[in-house]
């Protein structure tokens, strides 16, 4: 596979940088081709502003929006911008490497993410009417492609628990991997969470590696997180809202994940209602 | 009251500007005084780095958390983030002013969050051992203060219902509202969420205007969203995680938010089970 990881941190020599570099290598030796994007290293421009639609007019009000429809589909747009564009286009799959800071993304790569998803590329792909609302959430210029957080968290997993005082870890992550990777068409895998980054001796360091090896193992087969997709009949359009009988009285962001099928419950296997 | 606005939009010429100005003045009019914090304008720095502890050892390892510690202690930050954490000391109540990108703030805000809540000041600020995780979530060194979010978003209001497709918006601003404000001890007032700015006309702009003038009006006095202190009895330490007599059964982000009393349902009410 072609592979691009995406890398947000400051310091190589971190945990983190850690695992980019053991995530490019052990990738190379499976014989993909790995392409990374070290964001740092490049000093991305993380803020998006006029100066990402180099051939606007300069005293009209700016438009995020459609000033970089225009920008893309004219083919005018910022040069770094294109590059990383290319690199998701060619890219089977895309892996995220960054610390949890402040319960989301560092502000680099939310920046790669709002500069890199233009209009018509990231977003506003297909038809917009009162009976579809384009192309996003399982279709979009990405669909076909796979997709993967590799985070690093100092609290506990227990505070990212269920009922952890943080929030649960994939309410946390669900407008990233939701919002910005199911969006513009991604099939997402479950994330790859290591916590309490201050405490790790070789021997945990070692079965972090093992394990992250097995999820690169199989990034091909891992099956996605079923998120619901949004032309797929579940939601009522143009409200985008569930359908009634769809996850009935279900509310928040679970419900925009696909149940099991009974069958899939291992007979005789306690469900924990309270992660059910 | 001292107020901060912080403004994270490239355009004042966008809704998102004229809410900003309509604020100030707003504030102003009322007899407050208001420091304005213009991300875009101020050319603010987004990606927290090693430039940010100009007097580290250049060769030694990054570490964000104590070298952050480090230069927060001994008053050797880079001068621009010094200059914000003074205004977070004076003002009495911040108001946090952005465009919804993404599902979440514009990355040159969540570089302000990084920067500026410095370990000692956003973070690791009390006591941490195995009986106390430190002053946050309802303490902490901006205690007292009032915050509040003032948002807008281009989908409809219905698509970030309940059951919309996008999820819940008070759910996507949990990691802001609850992650960021609630945790270094503000108390956070409902948000100011605008949906469908492309869609606003005169009429439909004054009404948004008279809505934010009585939310402005009532900054002081609005009850903030009720959400549990980490020292207030409710979580186990140092699993935080919610004690199994809190919100039995209940899992996700609304479990850390204290129910209204039985006695606050007005009698006769409906209480809807979708929403409850």
């Amino acid at each position: 596979m072609n592979v691009l990881v995406v890398y947000a941190h400051p310091e190589r020599r971190s945990l983190n940088g850690s695992l980019k570099d053991f995530t490019v290598r052990h990738l190379r030796d499976a014989g993909h081709t790995v392409q990374v994007s070290d964001l740092y290293a490049m000093h991305w421009k993380a803020a998006l502003d006029a100066d990402d639609f180099p051939h606007r007019d300069p005293g009209a009000r700016l438009d995020a929006s459609l000033d970089s429809r225009h920008a893309f589909e004219t083919g005018r747009q910022s040069q770094d911008i294109a590059i990383e564009q290319d690199k998701l286009r060619r890219a089977d799959a895309v892996i995220l490497v960054f610390p949890l800071w402040w319960f989301s993304m560092p502000a680099i790569l939310k920046g790669w993410v709002e500069r890199v998803y233009a209009y018509g590329f990231g977003y506003g792909v297909g038809e917009h009417s009162d009976t579809r609302w384009g192309d996003r959430y399982g279709e979009g210029m990405l669909a076909g492609k796979r997709a993967m957080l590799v985070v690093t968290a100092g609290g506990w997993e227990s505070h990212y628990g269920p009922r952890g005082i943080n929030g649960p870890i994939d309410h946390i992550l669900f407008p990233i991997q939701h919002g910005i990777l199911y969006y513009p068409g991604y099939d997402v895998l479950p994330p790859f969470v290591v916590y309490r980054t201050g405490r790790i001796d070789a021997a945990r360091y070692a079965a972090i590696c093992k394990e992250l090896g097995r999820r690169l193992d199989t990034l091909r087969d891992t099956a996605p997180i079923p998120f619901r997709r949004q032309n797929g009949g579940a939601y009522e359009i143009p409200a985008l809202t569930l359908r009634p009988d769809v996850a009935p009285g279900q509310v928040g962001f679970a419900a925009h994940i696909e149940s099991p099928p009974p069958s899939s419950v291992v007979p005789g296997e306690a469900v924990d209602p309270a992660v059910a």
